[in-house]
């Protein structure tokens, strides 16, 4: 079963500037972690129930055992150093298992 | 680009019941929805950060314009009214595209 690391992001103060540096400056170091095979964005429209947000990034591993080992890596480190930097307050992050 | 739908689901009050009724109830009136490609379902593990969920699930379309068709059609509103039953409460519903 793919196992993945999910962040959920709410609405930033200025959208332009958190997909700048998401994408030029966060999505890069994403790249670098150990067992990543790829990260999904989505993009979130019109909210129809309850209190939506305006991202995903789900981040797939080939099961728990390697996202296990990411999560103990450097560049997982690097990577929520980063996050924390521009987007901590907007984040949600979860282990998951897609069926 | 791939169009969805995303139910949100907060951690149920007794899982082993909203399990049942979303799997045995809920989720063969999504299959019914149309245009609808497949409902991929996400469960959540460990939060590391804010405030986690308990399940996600992705009902995928071709596009945009056959979601917004899905949205008007009397499946929806049936798929709708049946989870309002049990999980209304508990659900954040988006509309999405997939990069």
């Amino acid at each position: 079963m793919p196992a993945k690391l999910v962040a959920l992001y709410k609405q930033p103060e200025d959208p332009e500037a958190f997909e700048q540096r998401y994408f030029e400056g966060h999505a890069p170091l994403v790249e670098r972690i150990p067992g990543i095979q790829k990260n999904v964005i989505t993009r979130f429209g019109r909210t129809l129930a309850g209190h939506g947000f305006y991202m995903m990034a789900e981040m797939y591993f080939a099961d728990k055992d390697a996202l296990k080992a990411a999560l103990r890596s450097p560049e997982m480190a690097a990577t929520g150093e980063d996050i924390q930097q521009f987007a901590g307050h907007l984040m949600t992050l979860m282990m998951a298992e897609e069926e």
